[in-house]
């Protein structure tokens, strides 16, 4: 009976419309039918990715299309340049070390973003670096870093530029043609407004020479198999049909939505996000917000934990709470996908009895006022 | 409009009752709700694995699975041996050369089945050999390997036994563990009645010695992570939540029928289909027939690709040809899972008028009739 609110950033929730095409009758993987709505997915993705460069389906999480843009990029001995400022920053240098890459790391403190210039001198001091990985959003921490500067160092060396759009894409403004994103690597159950279990990936030309030249162990993950599946329009393996089925009406509602009005409406809902934060006194965390979650500290005296649990369990409300050394000490609201502007209202007005139950002196209902004024006023 | 039936072997159909699950609101997957979900699967799949080992769950379809088996068990320059009687056999091989492993093949043609006396002889030869690969029901011949009997010498030797179980477990009988396999990989689109996307993998105190010694490269397959996952309930990465809500249902449903009835009932099956062909005329392949599919030669004259191709398109049933060498040359009907024997009807049916369209002599009716008698009688 207990009715759920998803305010997470992963999984978000799904339209009724999509999840429905999930339980229709299944199709055969080697028919025509099927190969139609893999070829039309994946033009699709396309234009969700904002690039011309082919996009490939991965069945996996995320996490595997971020290993598939390790053992298609690399030779072992190759230089690789990690920024990172957060847990999934992180995950690169984890991935990369797991197959024998010692990568130089820019090591930002969580809350903080990557400082572009700091791409630029180390892509200088050692001009071998074949790849750059770095993450749009970092989920973890609420911050966005600036792709667009990030692209145009990167595009003027050598290296590739491989970013983590999982969060991200599909929500924030990403331009990855534009801004010059060889590789972008993002996942299902974000802005795509689809259950987990789908992963994308879209390679540029430049990063296509890194991939014929790689050595590093890949069956799987290998996107040279991807890429002819695009041609012959049959998948390496077995593709979970019922979630490309879910896929392609997703995309279709994208589409005609159209990706700027998406960016537009995540940006609306993140300065409702922060105006509802701020005016309950909650201080923001990070120093560059992005526009998918919103990231505030758990006042002192408050137990961060329970905020979240007290929320899931009493009122159906999920948000996220912290991780790693931030866990217990921040909240974070997701406003991407199909979580519209009624769902922020009731995450705060959920947060205010919240947390007035957990003793934190707040004035109830200034936090949906807050919301509600800067959704109606931009 | 068109209505569907399915007789492959993967997907195979869905019932409603496991669909429509996969199309309920999405679950959060770091709450009490999904853990709870996520250990009564765990604890179930080890029912339909009959073994008392750990099961993972892992993202991707079956052949991610596979890799699994590679990359903890092995170290650069390790001795396997795979033992390979058609396409999914050959596979093995591919996934170990990707990862450097020269194995030694055990090379069988396709339609016959492995002689465990050649296991022995190798293992005999060769004492280093840390794992042997092989497959139980070989989809693209529609043969089975006797497990049991290679179950028992490998056991006598220091090697583990990996065995690719992804079309023939949840349909034909396997003992995991009374056969001492200490490595079995399925996946969820064929026994499991489920949609593609998940894969399974159990592994025996023997195989986890190798795990702690291996050292080929792995992140997203690394099973230390998948077994830590399931002490925590917290799996490394978001897990396809809507496909493991199903496939609770799924397994729920197989339980309460009972795996020795599955078993059973897919013997009979099998009978019904060997039946039907015959009664028409259709010779059929293969060695050792297994009880999930049932492969007949394409009689002379006619072309292969066209039944499969009219079946399809006119009368919407869907079956599958022959694999590389065997395109075009041989039928494969699917009987296991949520297929019921009123489908193998269906198919015969079908399959005598599409025959019969194509310039074959038959007599209309005898295929059914045979098949009824087969399920009648047993």
């Amino acid at each position: 009976m207990k009715k759920h609110y998803l305010l997470t950033p992963g999984p978000t929730p799904i339209p009724p419309e999509v999840a429905l095409k999930e339980a229709l009758p299944i199709l055969h993987h080697r028919t025509g039918e099927f190969a139609a709505i893999f070829s039309d997915v994946a033009e699709s993705l396309k234009y969700v990715f904002q690039t011309k460069n082919d996009v490939f389906i991965v069945a996996s999480s995320g996490t595997g299309a971020m290993e598939s843009s390790v053992v298609n990029l690399l030779k072992p001995g190759d230089a690789a340049l990690v920024a990172t400022c957060g847990n999934f920053g992180e995950r690169w240098t984890k991935i990369l070390e797991a197959y024998g890459i010692k990568p130089q790391v820019i090591n930002v403190e969580w809350g903080k973003t990557i400082n572009p210039a700091d791409i630029e001198k180390a892509l200088k001091a050692n001009p071998g670096i074949k790849a750059v990985y770095t993450t749009f959003t970092e989920t973890s921490t609420g911050v966005v870093n600036d792709i667009a500067a990030i692209g145009k160092i990167i595009a003027a060396s050598n290296a590739v530029f491989v970013l983590d759009a999982i969060s991200g894409l599909a929500g924030q403004e990403l331009r990855s043609d534009d801004w010059q994103v060889d590789v972008v690597v993002s996942g299902s159950q974000k802005g795509f407004m689809l259950a987990p279990g789908l992963a994308f990936v879209s390679v540029s030309a430049k990063a296509w020479k890194l991939v014929e030249e790689a050595t590093l162990p890949r069956f799987y993950w290998d996107w040279r198999k991807m890429k002819k599946s695009l041609g012959t329009k049959e998948t390496p393996f077995t593709p979970p049909v019922t979630l490309i089925v879910a896929l392609q009406e997703a995309v279709k509602m994208i589409k005609a939505k159209g990706i700027e009005n998406i960016w537009q409406e995540c940006r609306l809902h993140a300065k409702a996000a922060r105006a509802g934060m701020k005016a309950i006194g909650l201080e923001l965390f990070g120093d560059n917000p992005c526009e998918v979650v919103t990231s505030a500290k758990v006042p002192q005296g408050v137990d961060g934990g329970k905020i979240v649990k007290m929320l899931r369990e009493e009122y159906g409300v999920s948000i996220a709470g912290g991780q790693g050394a931030l866990k217990g000490k921040i909240i974070r609201f997701a406003h991407m996908g199909y979580i519209g502007k009624a769902d922020i209202l009731v995450g705060f007005a959920c947060l205010e009895m919240v947390l007035t139950r957990l003793g934190y002196k707040l004035e109830k209902g200034k936090a949906v006022a807050a919301a509600e004024e800067a959704l109606l006023n931009g």
